[in-house]
């Protein structure tokens, strides 16, 4: 078994976002400190004023209803009943190996570290793959598409032709997480239904909304059942319902927001290559650079206050995250230069 | 098998706060509804403004762990590894039978209906017993306590002799969720831990929360590292955690609400013994009233736009939760007279 490893900070978990830990080892940086070491948007969808009662009284069905609907049309799903509201995709990675015991799962790799740590401490056998044809023969298979951190990209097309030619019947997970900037052709979301395929979309990544714990699993409606049956009637909070239905159906803001990222990220890149790193790949959202000096750079944007991802099993990378305000623009370019 | 059956509304799922329906079967009804069916105080915890970075960051470990921390202190736990946080304790009510199968369940009965459902979903047996010895050799016992819909209660003496005399190895689940306002002398959080046994607490039901989707499990640490590692790293949300913190130390709210709601509870008693109606029991949040005219009185409230619990087994019962304003108690006053 061969787990990938990655970490933002020595001894850290794994995860991005530990601002706590990064000032226990960054103790002179400046602050406020940076974050870049997630790929969530630095400029998150607004959250509107919430009705008081989206607090105190339990969701509704109906409620949840109309927001699987939204999430239907955002993300081209023929039918709601296929779509069913997660407190977060996270939450469903760490209980699918529960839910649908699999063995052995072979990771598209390398990519996101949950998906191998769940079905590890479920006491799967986990297996990387580096290609889609590594995954034919596989029980279960993952994919996250567009990968985190490389930003490896299948279109559609190629992945349904990879569903046909499977010969087992076990689960195929498609992380979308990332593809809510993609042109089409990339999601397999108006596809469905297809057996044993399940689809993530999140509200955490684009919309900038980690906190507020909303995603969604796409599949057919007996697995969507399946989920919903386990979550139990009141997964979800009412303000992610409130702020879910209307992030959903809000193509302007989407809209505004994929142009400025675009922008932000050519300028990132500009940046990185002006300090001797190639960029590997990447979405809207993230960027991978590879260079020598990589370790020597997490160090110096660490000392002054700017947190990026590393990655153990490949010391000559590291992630981007987008800064947010000129501010930060401004203290990345310093401490590249 | 035998199922306990409760329902706001013919044809409901049997879950209170079920207002659209509501107003679908009493389409003539005043508004606003009141919605009398839930144990929900209507005096809810005043949610307090919340951090903008509560909504976009994941919630890192160590806020988590303050909460957990919180949560001891406000129960009673000896140490913060006994406690773990839950998008609402239904998502574990829901997920117990998958994370820890068991059978046969036995359920302290009548009570809370999503036990029977989720077991019996699962593939359990369910069996319901009427008194705790019927539990002794149950290879998972679940008792809620206060219980809903009487508001049976155990001193935790006795449930401790049970714990001890037990002969099986099983779960035992105690729900107490309706304990926060419950003398000294009840909880067994204090004498955590025990093998076997998981308290449910929640934040929906004193604190008004319900659509914050916040609860805790309490229980050995192999139990709660069981749980943690089930949900993953990022079950609840950012405002949960911030307004949980808050709720959780500010035990002076709790004081003023424990005593207006006493007052509340005897006035309500005192306007259903009016009205012909007994009270079986319940807690500081419900009442359970009992008269040959339940179903005559659930259609003119009905009528009035006032909703409570009727329950399918027991056609003599209705349960009330208490009104919010005066405007309320004087809507419940005329439709009583």
């Amino acid at each position: 078994m061969d787990q990938p490893k990655e970490s933002a900070l020595a001894g850290a978990s794994g995860h991005g976002g530990r601002m706590i830990e990064a000032r226990r080892l960054f103790p002179g940086a400046p602050e406020p400190f940076i974050d870049l070491s997630t790929g969530i948007n630095p400029l998150p969808y607004p959250v509107p004023s919430i009705a008081p009662s989206a607090w105190t009284r339990l969701p509704e069905p109906e409620e949840i209803a109309a927001l699987e609907d939204a999430a239907a049309k955002a993300y081209g799903v023929a039918h709601a009943s296929m779509v069913v509201s997660l407190p977060g995709t996270q939450l469903l990675i760490s209980l699918l190996p529960r839910l649908f015991p699999q063995s052995p799962v072979v990771i598209l790799s390398p990519t996101y570290g949950e998906y191998a740590r769940s079905f590890a401490a479920a006491g799967s056998l986990v297996v990387q793959a580096r290609t889609l044809a590594g995954l034919a023969d596989a029980p279960c298979a993952v994919i996250c598409n567009p990968n985190n951190p490389d930003g490896r990209r299948f279109e559609a097309a190629a992945l349904l032709e990879f569903l046909r030619e499977r010969k087992t019947g076990g689960l195929v997970l498609i992380d979308e997480s990332f593809a809510d900037l993609e042109e089409d052709g990339l999601s397999l979301a108006p596809y469905l239904p297809q057996s044993n395929l399940i689809v993530l979309r999140s509200l955490s990544k684009t919309y900038g909304l980690g906190g507020l714990r909303l995603g969604f699993a796409l599949a057919n409606p007996d697995l969507v059942e399946a989920i919903r049956a386990a979550l139990g009637p009141w997964p979800i909070s009412g303000p992610a319902i409130e702020i879910g239905r209307k992030a959903l159906v809000d193509r302007a803001w989407l809209g505004v927001a994929k142009r400025r990222l675009h922008q932000d990220v050519g300028r990132l890149d500009r940046m990185l290559q002006r300090a001797g790193f190639s960029i590997i790949g990447g979405t809207l959202l993230f960027r991978l650079a590879e260079g020598a000096a990589a370790p020597e750079l997490f160090r110096r944007l660490g000392s002054a206050g700017i947190l990026v991802r590393r990655f153990d099993t490949n010391p000559s990378w590291l992630r981007f995250g987008l800064p947010g305000s000129e501010a930060e623009w401004r203290r990345l370019t310093d401490s590249l230069a």
